[in-house]
């Protein structure tokens, strides 16, 4: 049977296979992309951006409280139509989708709605067996929410299902102590859901500075989510039409309407012929890839959440963007760095934070000094609010290079993108503070830490 | 008469004037501060904090409409209690009058609610006659709104006038073209006056890039601001208890109930005794300084306002603290470098700048490139807004040196900060497209412009 030939076959239709695709056709190569389900993977579907339409609603839901102790006439508490918000949140998506189809159309890759299996390191087969060789193979097929195994775990959910969710439920549980559970338990609480969130370990965001976990874990207290420690869930089971918890340590009244795990993702490496065509996968099925992004077979490339590696859509985009660079615009040594990359957890207050915890600078620095602002931003003062912003740098050395900047706060998420440009840069913390404050501002605050 | 002997007197007890008493404290100083009106100068009191009081509350307003079109129950325009937002506006600013005297109190600086004038280089004598003498002396008086000189000009207030108004006007006219006519014309329409702003020249912000100005005109229309360029008001009179304003190119409906100026500030230099002491005023009556806050009189000093260099807040404390760390602090160089300062203007969206507009770019350097985003935020995506962002981005040389950023849209005010690092920072436009971008915010597309 003969292929159809090209120069680049992208397995996947995500952020980073996208990004691989586009950035692939301005070379003017032959490009085509297999993805069965609608293009944008995780971030665009099930992920950033409905995660983040949820948040601005959440958001929105706060800031009319404060409106009203402002002297606006509001009520405190104003009711929503969940149904009003998922409609105008999945038009915003079908408006992306469409902007996909017409950048599809217009740079000429082609996009085979299907899966994708490997023949060999250059052939890639459809479902309908229609074969397609390129030189360059990449794999952006992208990951799933894991869910644990325990008995009853049908009963619960994962975060896709967050997002199917057709109205407000009444009392959620939340399993997880990483970004996903933080970010669901505030948009829920925040939309008037009771919310339990139940983490199995002692802390929130394992990989954040301790301070600021701890700030959060305060925060969401504060919003009214109650929150477990140490807490296991052993199984679930049905109880007249809601779902029971078995839990170890956790609330008394475990009995929830919703149960969500957010437990973990795993790569999308399953059914794809990777092990077959010699390609070499870690230890939780992610593929292994070199700074490059080559996999152990010379002309396949995996990009974004399948290498289980700082799985973030603005990484799988910029890391397909370099690999193209570098196979077919003549760019040898383009690769993306993975120091220093920004991150925010979308929280109530959001959460950003760029380079090293305080306690991985100790860890690699024999001087760290740390600086701090705690203040209360004007518009929780003037509407009677009480959360709190608290913000840290981490220097290093004599010179106090900044190698971690930390913000708990309101703005936290707008506020980062610069300060993350000036960390990769390699300010210190003098030329921070020799840059003159804008006033009044939240982001004054990390010129002024003292 | 015996004069009572101090380290530093400082005349003015405004931002820079407190930043400059509080520094010479923290050096060990016997300081003494001349001021008879409430602490915090122009700022605190009829400046910056009420300004961004006020426009929080019209952002406020504006989200709750969105808020009303992504499924919440509110009213599209909601009614305000004008009095509870300045009881709580108010209340925010007596807050920090009391911090301020906790801070007199705890550095131990003496505070004389007085009136100065100056005897010689080292004397300054209160309105009850006490003399203060003192090898420094900082003059940190701050300015004044001005008034045009036309017939009926008694009629028109000034931004002060804005801060004492109890209730909403329901038409009011702005006259200027400078930020602060475009920050009050916005509030004032997003809370639900009828605004026209009469401008006299062709453009908003004439030191602003062009590009911006012209999409801050286009957003003050949208939002419903009758725009009037080239627009002269030759008089004010009263009529039927409301103020008509004769105007060339003006609106037909010249009916006002509340007009005022915003035409320009002069510094507060009259009858403080400059001139017999001989420090050298410039044309418009401000203070002349050198680089390092210097008068033409050794011993006296000026920072902020008074002289009429970059009349921002966050530039007097700094000024006055780098001043403060060369005369008493041992630091010989220590001045306020006042290239790359950042400002924000509080549109609707706000605007910021940091750096050279490009106008002023292709001025200084042979070869300069832009780049730009637009697009329109989520949450206006959302909420069926029609308000969108323009950034901007200026390079110059081989390298692409960043010299300018401009910034139109949401969350301008806290996105600028940390790119005005990197930008006094020295970085390159690589630098910033090497920078992961944070998705999904406004502040990635910094990094993301073409």
């Amino acid at each position: 049977m003969s292929a159809r030939n090209y120069d680049v076959v992208v397995l996947g239709g995500g952020s980073g296979g996208l990004a691989a695709a586009f950035r692939a056709a301005s070379y003017g190569a032959k490009v085509a992309m297999l993805e069965p389900a609608p293009l944008g993977g995780t971030c665009v579907n099930v992920g950033c951006v409905p995660k983040k339409a949820m948040w601005l609603a959440a958001d929105l839901a706060e800031r009319i409280g404060l409106a009203r102790q402002m002297g606006f006439d509001v009520p405190a508490e104003p009711a929503l139509s969940w149904s009003t918000l998922v409609e105008r949140r999945q038009h915003y998506i079908s408006n992306i989708h469409a902007s996909y189809q017409q950048r599809l159309d217009e740079t000429g890759v082609v996009r085979i709605s299907s899966r994708g299996h490997l023949i060999d390191a250059h052939t890639v087969q459809s479902e309908d067996g229609t074969q397609f060789r390129a030189e360059h193979l990449v794999i952006a097929t992208g990951a799933h929410p894991l869910k644990p195994e325990l008995p009853g775990a049908e009963l619960g959910g994962v975060s896709n299902d967050f997002f199917a969710l057709q109205s407000r439920p009444e009392r959620v549980a939340l399993v997880g102590g990483g970004y996903i559970a933080v970010e669901l338990s505030g948009v829920l609480r925040a939309l008037g859901s009771e919310v339990a969130l139940l983490v199995r370990g002692q802390r929130l965001l394992d990989h954040f500075d301790a301070e600021l976990s701890d700030q959060l874990a305060e925060n969401l207290r504060l919003q009214g989510v109650e929150l477990h420690f140490g807490c296991k869930v052993e199984a679930l089971r049905r109880q007249e039409g809601r779902i029971s918890a078995q839990l170890h340590n956790g609330p008394e009244q475990a009995l929830f309407d919703t149960v969500l795990f957010a437990t973990g993702r795993g790569p999308n490496t399953r059914g794809l012929g990777l092990e077959q065509a010699g390609v070499k996968l870690g230890e939780k099925g992610q593929i292994e890839v070199d700074d490059y992004q080559n996999t152990s077979v010379p002309g396949i490339y995996a990009v974004g959440d399948v290498t289980g590696r700082v799985t973030l859509t603005p990484v799988a985009i910029a890391a397909a963007r370099k690999l193209m660079d570098r196979v077919l615009g003549g760019r040898a040594e383009a690769r993306l760095d993975y120091d220093n990359i920004p991150s925010v957890v979308f929280a109530h207050p959001p959460l950003g934070s760029v380079g090293l915890s305080e306690e991985e600078a100790c860890k690699r620095f024999p001087s760290v000094s740390t600086y701090y602002s705690r203040f209360r931003p004007m518009l929780q003062a003037l509407g009677q609010g009480e959360v709190r912003s608290l913000f840290k740098m981490v220097c290093a050395g004599e010179d106090e290079k900044v190698v971690g900047i930390h913000l708990l706060g309101e703005g936290a998420d707008e506020i980062l993108q610069g300060f993350a440009v000036a960390v990769k840069a390699g300010v210190t913390r003098r030329q921070l503070e020799e840059t003159v404050a804008i006033h009044p501002t939240s982001a004054e605050e990390v010129v002024l830490m003292r």
